[in-house]
């Protein structure tokens, strides 16, 4: 590996004030167990003290990985409830036909016998190069010490976040408190993944907790509706991988809230992953949030966000701080959801440069400076309707292409 | 403007035996009138002796540009008969209102005066800048040149390609002969494009010609069948242009012939220009031909090649000469065409990399060198039917950042 040619801005990120391993009756660990050449901590575990409700999405590759077939069915087969979820990093376990499910399902039969649970009760991810076989071996011999160094507390659960990384240019987390019904809930997540990176396939594994006791219903019924408005409203690039997974779990005693209101910050933990997802884009330099107003439905506006944010074209003008509408209203006009050019509204960091149909004076300097930015909002406003999503997307620059391109075996 | 930090590296050419230019009947020109801050040529007239059959295609894009309104309209009104086509390069007439339909029409009216037709039997294309009103006077003066510089000949006709280049890094010509019921049938296209670059969206433009006299109705029924087959299966970026056109003309003596087969020596020609196009993909170095056999139709295949080859991911590991099935194989996963993974077989250049759904061992620096060629064969088949279809996609390098995000006004 030689020193990249376009080193990676890395964005000024606080840490959170806390982590789930904070949340009573969870421990976490994260050892190193030589999977990763770099001898890098490759090993995470989640041990819930009692069974725990947990809701899955995993992504809809045909090409699912062996964790995904075995957590999927997991989740079924308990309705919802787990003891512990083990993570390794530096092997996708994708593409490797029965003996690849074999190892899958013999890690969570190694961690429910550790725990003193079902197999069942245990579920899996993994990320990393695909089309190799797990090192089982020592896949076993980590589990077994993570099983011994299962702790409470945030200094465990970021060692958790370190052992899930793989490509990543920093780690994510996020965190939220919000006060509901006369308690304060928590809500904290990791999550890892930027784009797929050769020979990984940086996949997107998330995890987030909720500091309360609710029903595998509860969380069933809330996590499509979070994913959509977080990890789902991402592109860095059009290509889901094998692994992508978000695990949502609840943590805590007490009663299960009345309202739904739980998901609120949930859903805000998931936002903030979503983004830290995109700033890391493989070398983006920002995040670039667009939101399309006034669409005939929901779903409209939520296609035409997803063609504008999929436009290389649309993410090297944001890379190169250029107010190129064209190219973004042109992108617009590229929809067949669009039905009234003439009406189309376009705004970049607020400032109106294309307005029903026809271009606005601007000062172009002025206005390249704005995006200049670790954050930028381009919004398309149709005046057909009032459908309206949000779609989070990184830029596209040299770095995009340099590790994309360069770092091969 | 600054020396490009990433050179682009041109395709060894060579000229073509014959351009349309020396069809019978047909006389070209290319002049400067200073639409261009360059200097360079930017109105090219094409002129035929006797009304000849036209058929066209226009960008489905909602900001179709003035001059795609106004041919559109004039080819519906002639039933596809016309004595010219007038183009500018160096401004798109897109996004410019009533006055860019004023104009697009007064283009026609002068050429019209100048030949003793109607202005519906001239047609009209214009590539550049959007949002800008055409410099008028300065057209006007070109075009009253270009008419009195209008000439028979190869010469003329590549004066004529030289007038509407915009930031095509290579002249973009092709020509087939065939014979074709006992008579040579020749074809020839010239064409420009290689995606849109700020502050030019540099528009596809095509003109191809047939050395037949075909009837409106025989273009008309050809021309969306050659377009599918070359210009329509390229893809640079997913960005289609508010000024995107294809002409298809006829020019020759004699009897139209009985069979369909002229078009034969049309689709070649179409085919090499698209080639072309994907070439010159703003920093390409190789042109990919992405090949789906045995989906369940037609439609599915192309579904499918299109998926593939608009991922950044593929396009980035083309350009890295990485032989990085995973990125291929996953990408066909994410297409809800896809129905059986454990059939799909993935050949690079020939070999065999996935077979039927697992990981096949081969040589990755031998198959890398041998992508390191201008032209890469990436097949994929699903065993899952009939559906075939074939995609041309440029590569994703540094290059191609650079130009798209460096060069603002």
């Amino acid at each position: 590996v030689t020193a990249p040619r376009f080193p990676t801005r890395l964005p000024q990120l606080a840490p959170s004030p806390f982590t789930f391993g904070s949340f009573r009756g969870v421990r976490a660990a994260g050892v190193a167990a030589g999977i990763k050449a770099s001898g890098r901590p490759d090993i995470a575990l989640l041990a819930f003290d009692r069974p725990s409700s947990v809701a899955a999405v995993f992504t809809r590759n045909a090409f699912a990985a062996a964790p995904v077939i075995v957590s999927r069915s997991h989740v079924r087969a308990t309705g919802g409830l787990a003891r512990a979820i083990v993570v390794n990093s530096g092997n996708a376990n994708a593409c490797t036909g029965e003996d690849g499910l074999r190892d899958a399902r013999s890690m969570c039969e190694q961690v429910a016998s550790g725990l003193g649970c079902s197999a069942e009760e245990v579920l899996v991810a993994s990320t990393g190069v695909i089309g190799h076989k797990l090192p089982i071996d020592r896949v076993r011999k980590g589990i077994e010490r993570a099983l011994s160094e299962l702790a409470p507390g945030d200094a465990a659960g970021r060692r958790f976040l370190d052992a899930i990384q793989t490509t990543d240019a920093f780690a994510k987390e996020a965190s939220a408190a919000e006060e509901i019904e006369g308690r304060t809930v928590r809500a904290a997540g990791f999550c890892k993944g930027a784009g797929m990176i050769h020979p990984d396939m940086a996949t997107l594994l998330a995890f987030v907790g909720v500091e309360l006791p609710l029903s595998p219903t509860q969380l069933a019924g809330a996590v499509g509706s979070i994913a959509a408005q977080s990890f789902n409203s991402v592109h860095v690039d059009t290509h889901p991988s094998t692994n992508d997974t978000l695990f949502l779990f609840a943590g805590g005693d007490g009663e299960a809230p009345a309202s739904a209101a739980w998901a609120g910050p949930a859903t805000r933990v998931a936002r903030r992953l979503a983004w830290l997802i995109a700033r890391d884009g493989e070398g983006a330099t920002k995040v670039t949030t667009i939101t399309v107003r006034g669409a005939t439905s929901h779903d409209a506006a939520r296609k035409i966000a997803t063609l504008v944010a999929s436009s290389a074209l649309v993410r090297t003008a944001l890379f190169g701080n250029d107010p190129n509408w064209g190219r973004f209203v042109s992108q617009v006009g590229n929809s067949p959801e669009l039905r009234h050019p003439e009406r189309v509204t376009c705004r970049l960091q607020g400032e109106t440069v294309f307005r029903e149909g026809e271009p606005v004076a601007f000062d172009r300097g002025a206005l390249s400076s704005k995006m200049a930015t670790e954050d930028v909002s381009l919004e398309l406003d149709l005046s057909d309707g009032s459908g309206e999503a949000t779609v989070m997307t990184s830029d596209l620059g040299y770095r995009y292409v340099e590790v994309n391109a360069e770092y091969t075996t």
